[in-house]
């Protein structure tokens, strides 16, 4: 095996941040196998053409499940909107396809679970991509948490804002209805930063109490139309969480965070030192561990360089930036590997379930009006 | 009435940072009557002889009794620890005094309404020093926010954490007993994000969903001791919050939080725009409104200068710089003009009363599980 | 001598500024004699009267030359406009008193010259409020050079850019004029910035090369005037310094610099680190050394508190937050001590002279288009 | 023509990253060719064979003239160190290919003038990686110069420091030889900042005064080394510059300033407005105009967002963030499409030849000690 022919499922934001990563990971890191652009599935085939012109695949087809089924397809990418992930993964499952999907993994934990059992049983592997957590500065966070330079931790702050419903003219697409996005912010960009918390952590969330809110209630059913439907779940929403071992913390999301465009943040505070992080300077990280002179204590700006994670494979030069799509090749760079080598990826569907478990608990607890346990 | 005596009891942090700002009101501000220090009380007859020279006071004491009911002193200071600001400011009530007392009112809710129910009774006129909301910054906010420059609020963030009880060698002191303190770092920091919350908002928080924490169980009985005795109240504390009118929010507060040293910060969100603050940074505030052209558009940074709120009498030049005791420079000010004019005070003792109840509430929460209304 | 007579000339921003220092200082430091706000001079008796009220000194007068003979003064106060710094302050030294002026010290290199023989044939003693050099933060910046924490210096970088003057309609006042003020930004903000880097790198600027330009050519002679007059001196200037000891460096100043309030700021490198300064956030020093293990090297941000020089008079409290009067009771405080100790007092007449013969210097290079040695 | 032959020299930082580039390219923006990675050279067929399949090059070859006379290569690039590029350009414009060179075009303006004449003569099409320019953030600020937002500028800041030579035992290179690298910093990291005042002004610097320094005067000749050589070229430089029609301005460099990793930044003020950039935070570009209401005006910051230019061929989502080798990617595209369709390219040799001669002006200034015309 040296080659993995892919085939991509969807092609808007998420499809061509995927087709550009599959094109530059072999030159930036050196792959045990070298990821192929072969066959992009689109919703005709007119448009499937199109794209796979654009994206450089070799192949296109206007059904996906042919795609799925397509003998040289070793991996199926599913970047479609998510209340297609199911039918998709269980559908390339079945035809024996390793799995690579976007994130949330599916409309709600039920899903997500048969999704998880399918894929086990075939013995595939599957990855999703929170792609978040493979940010040079981000791995550096998790190598500091994980070498115990924080000490024990004692809290965990979390949340990713953004403003991208804010407008109320805005109409509803599929993110503002309930059977084709499931959960609303909690679901886009709630997923992110409870993954964020566990993969930061290395533990899971036990236990949390949460609240969610719509604010828009009522949305023109396309743009500029008159008649207004109800937007079907949450603009925001929030949570106090526990995880294992007594660690606490609390997370927030919104989709209507005037003014925040990448606003996924943490703060991680250990009985040694404290982390913060804001995805807008997605090349820094900020460090305070308690120790030298007194008066020479603070806050350090850790710029991303060749001494962190993944970066020296994009530039030897520190604080020469890594962008967005710089983290989707590092999450191709593990998907590729985990396949070739058999080595286990993160998170997989069953790390992923989690992430609809949560979601749902947060759900479950604003209607309860009590803590839910995971 | 040309002047008015200040007797003050307490000459610690607060004492002094009030005995500066008693000095330089006058310069700083055109007042309707003129503070004096005349008597000051501290825990014996030569350390509050000594104090009063250091702090510039006419007179003093050992007693507070005797302060509280002196003659010539119209208004009593309370800088004391919070487990004796009930009793100081009922016996200077009981004197037909006006009382200007430091944060938080009470060890509890219940203390608190019988100090607000004895002052309103004797007509007098109380200020409770949450001196954060009088910084020329968090004035603007308040004003850009009565204004509708933020549209509705959506959403209400803040916190304020600190470490200075960070270090588990550092033993007890009043802080960390129920009986002297009552709650720890939701007493004494919470109780001014939870202020902060109220008087940026314009509104009550009616219920919250809480958490508290104390993280460090044990600490020695003083300095180097191998004797530990139980840390009685939160390191930590977390709430969901609800405020009148729907809006809702989430506030943090800890003594432990290593690195952060003036750890108080919001964010502030509505429909038109968003607030960002942060007191470590006590000149700027940050300010998005949803307008202007695309691709122009961003958080600005307002740096604090004359055409803010009572800035110009510090300086007529911009950027300049407000610092900690400049906010005790206003806060005395209104204290002084309220009492000369009569004008209403923000927050009197009714006003700090509902912060008691919400530190009360939020306890409660905790060993409930469940929301509770304030 | 328990106490020191203040005669305060002039009642703007500086005036003020002083009234405000003198009440503060005696409560916020254990001072060795107590200044007392004894005598005002403003332009007219009913002028210097209300003043003498608001800013509270004891007697006032419409005569400054009145003012510097009384015998009860101990201490000349100057806040007046720069030109009239030398006839101010060799009046009060000829009639014995120690003398305290805001900078710059003089019109000219040669008038300062004047000023500073006159101070040290009369033996008196002599201050010049060059105050950004008294802030926690900076004095750290210096203690942390003086100790080699930064190996030896290799660059200095700094600037004072505002923009009071960007505005082209904004009329002529004395700050616009050659006689009244003597050079323009480069007096009025690069005075600062040269005494900056000569305090900070404890070393003399020995060459500079210069450029000046006045960009506004023309203003109003009154608001709203249609008649315009030349702008006599400089709207911004640069230059390359050499220091002592083959250390070189840059300056810039401006008064046209749009959005640029407190706009003065320095990096100083060596060879074992770097700091970095910006007085708009005037409570943070950014420090780089280097050491400590690869992939955790950074600059740290230091939040001026207890630790740090001065710091702790204001609060025992870190990351509060000192203010711009903060600085001037500082000096304040240098002033008297060194009045009344016989201690060396710095930036003294001599001192500030070396800035005057910079500036000179500065605009001579301009003209010359060459190095000037000073 | 539909696809273009790509020829590259020299696999190191700059090597990987333009392979990246080309790889990435075709995906992320539409091209009117496609650029094939087609033939790369390095020093021996071994090493050569090794990074074509590395950097995925079909074909490879240890002798680049083999290379530049190749008849299937379209466009040569050169990626090699300084002192090459003279003869590797003049041997690629002698056999009618394009050419695509690293930065600085030459080791002085004589050889640059060389270079342009040929190209031009041969009527090839030129391109130098001065990449910085293509940066989002910076194409905006661009467009906000060149649209009149800032009005007239006034003045021109900009710095590129960083730290890759701060440590003395760093053994020489051909960075630190004259006849390999001719200038130091200036060369290196000045010839950045120069070009990036040009592009930024839309204006030619005509006059500079500069000043070169060789601070560590001696290094080892290599790693461990006890025989140390001098170093022949500056460490750091400086200059005050004039550019066409009056704007000032100046330009600092630094390959030993401790802590500063990509320390390019600029201000750029005008009669209107300013922008501040530092390429540490890439995608924030903050904007200050003097406009709307008082108090509500400051710097804000601007986070590069699909309304900039080149950002949407990324993302479609704000604030996500380019990395250093977007900025190779959008380069790449200009460059091909540039000869696709015969648009202009920026900058070609000739305006490269301008940064040379800039380059050396700095150094006979610093040797004559006055302004020298450029």
């Amino acid at each position: 095996m040296d080659t993995l022919n892919i085939g991509l499922i969807g092609t808007g934001f998420m499809g061509k941040a995927h087709a550009i990563a599959f094109k530059a990971a072999p030159t930036v890191f050196s792959l045990p196998v070298t990821p192929v652009c072969d066959l992009l599935a689109d919703l005709d085939d007119a448009r499937a053409a199109e794209k796979a012109r654009e994206l450089g695949f070799a192949r296109s087809t206007g059904d996906w499940r042919a795609l799925v089924t397509d003998p040289a397809v070793d991996v199926v990418d599913i970047c479609a909107p998510n209340y297609l992930h199911k039918e998709m993964a269980l559908a390339a499952i079945a035809a024996g396809k390793h799995v690579y999907a976007e994130k949330p993994l599916a409309l709600s934990a039920r899903d997500a679970g048969e999704m998880v059992a399918a894929a086990e049983r075939a013995g595939v592997k599957t990855l999703v991509g929170f792609n978040y957590i493979r940010n040079s500065a981000t791995q550096l966070a998790r190598e500091i948490i994980e070498r115990g330079e924080l000490g024990e931790l004692v809290h965990f702050r979390g949340r990713h804002n953004e403003d991208y419903l804010a407008d109320p003219t805005t109409p509803h697409d599929w993110h503002t209805r309930r059977r084709t996005a499931g959960a609303g912010a909690l679901g886009d960009l709630g997923s992110h930063i409870l993954n964020m918390a566990e993969y930061l952590t290395g533990r899971h969330i036990t236990e949390v109490f949460g609240q969610v809110q719509t604010v828009i209630t009522q949305r023109p059913v396309s743009s500029g139309s008159a008649t207004l439907e109800d937007v079907e779940n949450d603009d925001q929403a929030q949570a106090l969480v526990r995880f294992e071992g007594g660690l606490i913390g609390n997370i927030e999301t919104s989709r209507i965070a005037l003014g925040r465009k990448m606003g996924l943040a943490y703060t991680v505070t250990g009985t040694k030192g404290t982390l913060m992080f804001d995805q807008e300077r997605m090349s820094e990280l900020k460090l305070y561990t308690h120790d030298g002179p007194a008066g020479r204590q603070g806050f350090r700006t850790l710029l991303a360089g060749p001494a962190h994670p993944d970066y020296a494979a994009f530039s030897p030069a520190p604080g020469h930036g890594l962008g967005y799509n710089d983290q989707k090749i590092i999450e191709v760079r593990d998907m590729i590997t985990g396949i070739a080598t058999g080595a286990p990826l993160y998170p997989m569907f069953r790390d992923a379930w989690r992430i609809n478990r949560l979601i749902d608990a947060i759900e479950t607890s604003h209607d309860e009006g009590g803590w839910v346990t995971v």
